[in-house]
């Protein structure tokens, strides 16, 4: 199992395709995903009661579809709070596709992301489809196109790929996703795009993505807003040409392995992408009780506006990451918390048994400036652990989104 | 039932001093407040369960004594996550208080505010008292320093009273506070102190305080951040002659009434005055099956780090009050709410039945552009209603927060 370049074109069959149509002001706004032949679809989507038409539309598809062949996504504008006529253009924007595919419209999910609030510039999208499908390509580069066009205010692209084997077949999984505001997932980040070449029955693959995203994007937080479009798809169109996985075995546990490998690694891009950030924070809760808790704990530390603003001046204010374990709701013996930070700078034990330990301010400061920050605090309760990621918390995130829509 | 000026020391019998005595760099840090005769004292505290051991002390008295007299508070050390030698710091303090009033330790409630993880400088603390002691006084001016010798990052000094008449009798509510950041009390805002001269038993004293944080103190937030060391503190001698307030009755209504009317003031000052905030932003949601709903859309609203930086951009995002309404855990139905904004210049309906009203941008950022901006939303569910108080989000947290320490 290996991490290769690439992105959602790496396994077979999938084509993908980014352009500019109009959208938004200069960059790339419109992106197109299409398997060659029919695959399987699952997805994960936001928990927050006002879900943007496209998800609704994807949340219906996953139910009811057989196979899902193409994902459509535009940039600049959500789709959300955009009532009937919100639902009357996502579903123009997937008949198109599908008319200019020769697929059913239930085989194309949609995706939307941007300002909330506003109608779909309907005309400019279904006048770009034919456009779109006629630049479909499977080279690395049209990956990296349609990447480019899911972005919002995103800095830089995020994509990741893996390979694996399952018997004697070479299976490979890509993917490409979106941070950067409006990132504290319950149950996928913005959008997240998975496709992979592996056999596997529909249940499956939703079971999989399902209990994988409690440990991916679900564990990262950019700001604590819950969005209203957060969609993780996948597709699995079976041209690695495996034995169909159909139960829980030993196959199926090599494939969430990879899976999280990609998962992982694009909310670990989010993390570090998120607005304004200027570092990647990861943390991580041993001796917990359980996974539950440990994750409670983690994420309420890498949420804490407090915390991410000692993390930006490189500052070992503790006190802060104590202050935030204790109001998470996890019941613990904070006289028992042993707390360390760890970077490519080095690593220092701040905190032993709920109080400081005599350790160096400067180097704390050292270790704390580097881009990638670690922090573990183990709370000796029990065996369990969780790793959380998250950012920073800058200027840029003030300026970014002060004046979004302008 | 009027407002007046002053604070703490408006009610008969309470005189209080504020001094210099070294724990910060330069300003005032030290504050001492003294009832002349026994008072019933009740508290609410901060549900972290990481608690500063002022809190412990305090709750511990709140339960176990039978008067308290006096209150002592220090600015610049918070004296959590500080161990045993914080017990005994905190301890030393209040009995060197003891010893100077000639009282009781158990009737000295204390407070500290400012870096968790370091010790008091005890030396400096019970070298002053002697000091602070001998500045006790009841004027005005007394009050005023007092208020001003427990602010850490508060720009101004928080103080109120209220006057009202039970049985012929005048009766007076003062009080204090200070934020202003760490604040998402959770039991009461970092510190608050309310002196009253009624007349009233220690239990209905303590349900007063315990039921009005619900609409107060824990309907504020800042930062999301709930202190280790949230205390409110109030003291009743009975010195305005009312017959003892044994019973709810009419009299214990119209203390309630009065006593909300400091603490929402009190809270509302804290909001305002949030670290870099630029504004006031008071949001009310109506129209909901219960108040605890109706609060907690309210402040999932306020808390919302995207809807904070709208506000300071005098940006009319109102899909992100949407979003944050959305994420919040009450369930309602979108399509039916309407959205208004309101100022001193103005007000505006920017959604109604879930989707933007042809509503004039310019308009709107004027509105939004007033030093106290209100926001309401009618979810037309049922007929209880809840407001929250909050502030923006600007340049100015990042900058007070990335190094606080230094």
């Amino acid at each position: 199992m290996e991490m290769i370049s690439g992105g959602v074109t790496k396994p077979k069959g999938y084509s993908a395709a980014g352009i500019y149509a109009g959208i938004k002001k200069k960059r790339k706004d419109m992106a197109l995903i299409y398997s060659a032949v029919p695959a399987k679809g699952a997805g994960a989507f936001t928990t927050n009661i006002v879900k943007a038409a496209p998800v609704n539309w994807d949340i219906k598809l996953t139910k009811e579809s057989d196979f899902i062949q193409s994902i459509i996504i535009n940039s600049g504008v959500a789709n959300a709070c955009t009532g009937e006529e919100g639902n009357k253009n996502n579903y123009l924007m997937a008949s198109k596709v599908a008319e200019q595919l020769n697929i059913p419209v239930e085989a194309v999910y949609t995706a939307s992301t941007g300002i909330i609030g506003k109608q779909l510039p309907i005309d400019i999208i279904t006048d770009n489809i034919a456009k779109l499908v006629q630049e479909l390509d499977d080279s690395s580069e049209a990956g990296l196109r349609a990447a480019e066009a899911i972005m919002t205010t995103d800095t830089y692209t995020k994509e990741c790929a893996v390979t694996f084997n399952i018997d004697g077949k070479d299976i490979t999984i890509g993917g490409m996703a979106k941070g950067s505001g409006m990132i504290h997932p319950n149950m996928a980040t913005l959008i997240g795009v998975v496709t992979t070449d592996i056999a596997i029955s529909k249940n499956l693959l939703q079971e999989a993505v399902s209990s994988d995203v409690k440990y991916s994007f679900n564990m990262i937080s950019v700001d604590r807003d819950t969005s209203t479009n957060d969609s993780l798809l996948i597709l699995a169109n079976g041209l690695a040409g495996n034995t169909e996985i159909r139960e829980k075995n030993q196959a199926y546990d090599i494939f969430c392995k990879a899976l999280n490998m990609v998962t992982t690694s694009l909310s670990k891009m989010i993390a570090a992408d998120g607005e304004g950030a200027t570092k990647l924070f990861e943390v991580t809760v041993k001796g917990a009780k359980s996974y539950e808790e440990a994750a409670t704990i983690s994420k309420s530390i890498i949420t804490s506006n407090l915390v991410k603003t000692a993390i930006y001046g490189n500052d070992a204010n503790w006190g802060r990451i104590l202050c935030a374990m204790g109001y998470s709701g996890a019941d613990f013996d904070t006289d028992k918390v042993d707390l360390y930070i760890e970077s490519a700078e080095g690593s220092l034990k701040l905190v032993e048994s709920g109080m400081a330990t005599d350790y160096s301010e400067d180097l704390a400061t050292k270790i704390l400036s580097a881009k990638e920050v670690k922090a573990l605090a183990d709370i000796k309760q029990g065996f369990e652990e969780a790793t959380a990621w998250g950012c920073d918390f800058s200027y840029d995130y003030i300026k970014i989104n002060a004046d979004y829509r302008s």
